[in-house]
């Protein structure tokens, strides 16, 4: 399976737009885990890096993997199981490479309109054709600048009918996978 | 504005598939508003019988509409402003038959197969039409048998290209959302 996924924390920008570390959220592991498990994502990594943060995120997964709520909900474990933790972009990517023997193709993803962006129809080909690829969700408000000048390409946005743009990341993640993976 | 959903709480089934009622939760209001204002939904109901229940629904909407929510954040201000509360999905069909003038059309959501699904394109072809459509959402694991018996039709499940299929009702509302109103 081609897709990865990674969440970053850090570098972030908050509302006014200053590079911040995001706190994870229990909530973002679980629904971007259960969509990525059913669109085929091979690894959804979560990066921070803080040391407590990653703590926190690793107690969450345990109690899914080996916990209570392994045998509570089963589902739920396998969805989980899909998690890996790593301390920055950087680190993700060399991973991938070793993984797939090749570099990984990194899209950005951005609720801002982009000056040639990359469609999604062009990332499903790639995907299509086994293509390694890492797209890349921001926490806060958004990926920083620093994170979006290395990446290979920024995705089009996600667009209704209406001006309004302020979908949470967890929406995000579960329309793009649909609109990569989905029958 | 044709497109409105209903989150219900009751009746729902649990997952031994007993009718039950679920509880109110904050990201599903929130989640759910976003993603339906970014796609031009025109009312989002929350159903449930319980008064305590709608109680604390309406202190959400109500920090975020005019406690300090609506300045910290005037984008959820404008999300949560599609929210409803309701009892029952017939009170939602009642406020709906009244505000479009003519009954509307009542689809059910559900991740299992159906016999003669309705699809997502007919939904589309519908509200591009103008004619007026109201999506049932359930929570827990999903709407009870005697919801499903009431309903115009049943829309088929989203699928991605595995067996699993546990999307959280914030992702499958987000995906079905796009697939309805996106560009």
């Amino acid at each position: 399976m081609p897709l990865n996924i990674a969440l970053v924390h850090h570098p972030v920008v908050n509302k006014n737009n200053e590079v911040i570390g995001a706190a994870i959220t229990n909530l973002d592991l679980h629904d971007i885990a259960r969509a990525a498990k059913t669109y085929g994502v091979a690894r959804y990594y979560i990066t921070t890096p803080y040391e407590d943060q990653k703590e926190l995120a690793a107690e969450i997964i345990e109690h899914w993997q080996t916990g209570h709520g392994a045998t509570y909900n089963p589902a739920r474990k396998d969805a989980l199981a899909l998690i890996r933790l790593a301390s920055s972009v950087a680190e993700v990517r060399e991973e991938l490479a070793a993984y797939y023997g090749q570099a990984v193709f990194v899209v950005a993803t951005s609720a801002r309109q982009q000056n040639n962006p990359i469609r999604y129809a062009a990332i499903r080909e790639k995907l299509d054709r086994h293509e390694p690829v890492l797209l890349l969700f921001g926490t806060a408000h958004g990926l920083a600048p620093e994170i979006m000048e290395t990446v290979d390409g920024i995705a089009e946005p996600l667009c209704g009918p209406t001006e309004y743009n302020h979908l949470s990341v967890r929406s995000a993640a579960s329309i793009i996978f649909h609109k990569l993976r989905g029958m």
